[in-house]
């Protein structure tokens, strides 16, 4: 038996007031909020997922010759040690410099409405690009330098011919993209609360399930839902009440008004494990983090107890990195003319 | 049928003029020189390896919480994606700071004399609590601090307390070095050289035999010998001819007039993949690395055929990295009495 009261506050819309009879109707409810993760993010037409370009993908996101120092590589900022995050609070880079952006995890982008805290990137493919050529990332020069830096490597050379054997130009900026796109697309966590999701209540205890239902309740489900619980929506960071910073979010990439503090959704999977939180990393710890959405987003005051309940249920949503994905590829070795690193 | 000359040159015993008249004589005389790897790296009595200390060794390796800025592991310069090292001329480490020194592999290391490229350290041990507390690296600013950093992650806690179940301590500094040197003891790289060894003559290609020929007769073996073809020994670098450096190696460690530019000879196992060469990185070519070795060790001048055919044998050298090491491990979190990172 529901009792659903829906009503638009701000750009939230909260869900509030719901009562579950049982377990059953808890997890018929959260079937309409949230779906389990399939085993693979599902690829675009134009970039179909094969185990070749997977594996080629993983060699480029583990390479460090991506970058202009030679030491920097996806993995530093999007470690699959520690959940696809760097655990810092601003992305460190070429020479110690930050963007002043907190690393969002690699784990399940893929099911995002779009990439990056403001959503620049519509595609897995169109952010891959990005943080190679950012000088306070990766550094490189430009898209032609890293493709020149790639042709020198012949192990390379041999396997983008292999994997994009159709291209007349199979190594090109565009392929290098579309490899750690497909191999991202392998990065899928499942988690006890897909167990759940697919019916074994069980699979959550008696406060994970108080928690979910809270998350629910509360109506933090209403921007957090869908396969990555979260990822699926912009909403501004302070709806009912301001965050206190300086970053303008979505405005800086639509200059609309409205954009003004809007940031993407973040998902929720492997939340615990992915401190410090929200686009400027400002906040460790996750129980804060949680108070502090109750009070900017919903303008509620949650108890301890409620806390402690929601923050059970997000640990249930950290789930098993791929091990394929965490066996680091040896990579083919330079020649003697490929770039050589530079550190300044 | 040998024929064998063995003449004092400076430090160096040159070993020269040796005639082989056929596969089974060159193996004879390899197996004077080398001896094929064993399936791991023997431990001392006082840290002996189990597979949960190397497992928990394996997690501190991967740890980017070693560092004070929390983004870097020892695998940022021994990177077991590139056969140990970073492939960058000198390593850079907090705030791309450089010690001025090229990473030595980790690879077979703990069959070396000694470690470091002036042997400061005796044992992987020693090795190991090095780099974490070095400003220009991982820039700890003191063993307790590390202690007590890791204390604070219950994973670890616990982890110490099985592994180092007998100590009433079990999570000290030492203890973190004994369980980083046990992971590397695994990391033993089997090549075709060592089916060789073993006695299948044909695991090596006519032409690495003539380079196996060439590396005995011209003096090479010399000094690269031994289980990890070198790591065996000091010697001066420059005995004939010197070489362009200012950094005075092993003198710094014992004060010596004799130790003045005397390094560890390194071992040349997966040496074609460990660019740039010599303790400053200054060479990228592993041919323009062998010339060199022939006119500043030995004073020859070796031809072109000759450099060939001796780095045809040493990309024999060239091992497999146990897959167990390299599959990253999903590290346990931080806790909120976690100190946090700082990059400055």
């Amino acid at each position: 038996m529901f009792k659903k009261v829906s009503l638009m506050f701000g750009a939230v819309a909260v869900v509030s007031s719901t009562v579950f009879a049982s377990d059953t109707a808890l997890l018929e409810k959260a079937r309409e909020l949230f779906k389990p993760l399939p085993a693979e993010i599902p690829a675009p037409k134009t970039n179909p997922t094969t185990p070749e370009k997977v594996e080629l993908g993983k060699k480029l996101y583990y390479d460090p010759r991506l970058s202009l120092s030679g030491v920097i590589s996806c993995n530093t900022c999007h470690n699959l040690a520690t959940f696809g995050v760097d655990n810092v609070e601003t992305a460190l880079g070429h020479r110690f410099l930050t963007g002043g952006r907190n690393s969002p995890t690699v784990l399940n982008a893929g099911f995002h409405i779009a990439q990056f805290w403001d959503g620049r990137a519509k595609t897995l493919e169109d952010q891959a690009k990005g943080p190679i050529l950012a000088h306070v990332e990766m550094a490189m020069p430009n898209p032609d330098f890293v493709v020149l830096k790639l042709k020198t490597i012949p192990g390379y050379v041999e396997e983008f011919k292999k994997v994009f054997k159709n291209d007349p130009d199979p190594l090109t900026y565009d392929n290098v993209a579309k490899a750690i796109a497909a191999f991202e697309r392998t990065l899928v966590t499942p988690s006890r609360f897909d167990q759940f999701l697919k019916g074994d209540t069980n699979a959550l205890t008696e406060k994970e399930k108080e928690g979910l239902k809270l998350f629910i309740d509360k109506g933090c489900a209403s921007c957090h839902n869908g396969v990555a619980v979260g990822g699926g929506m912009f909403a501004k960071f302070g709806v009912v009440k301001p965050y206190p910073t300086a970053d303008l979010g979505r405005f800086k990439v639509t200059k609309k008004e409205e954009d003004k503090f809007v940031f993407k959704v973040p998902s929720l999977r492997n939340i615990t494990k992915t401190y410090p939180y929200f686009h400027d990393g400002a906040v460790w710890d996750i129980r804060e983090a949680v108070r502090i959405m109750g009070e900017t987003q919903l303008g509620i005051k949650l108890t301890q107890e409620e806390i402690d309940k929601i923050v059970a249920f997000l640990d249930s949503l950290t789930g098993e990195i791929p091990e394929s994905a965490r066996t680091v590829p040896v990579l083919p070795p330079s020649s003697k003319d490929t770039p050589k690193p530079k550190a300044d």
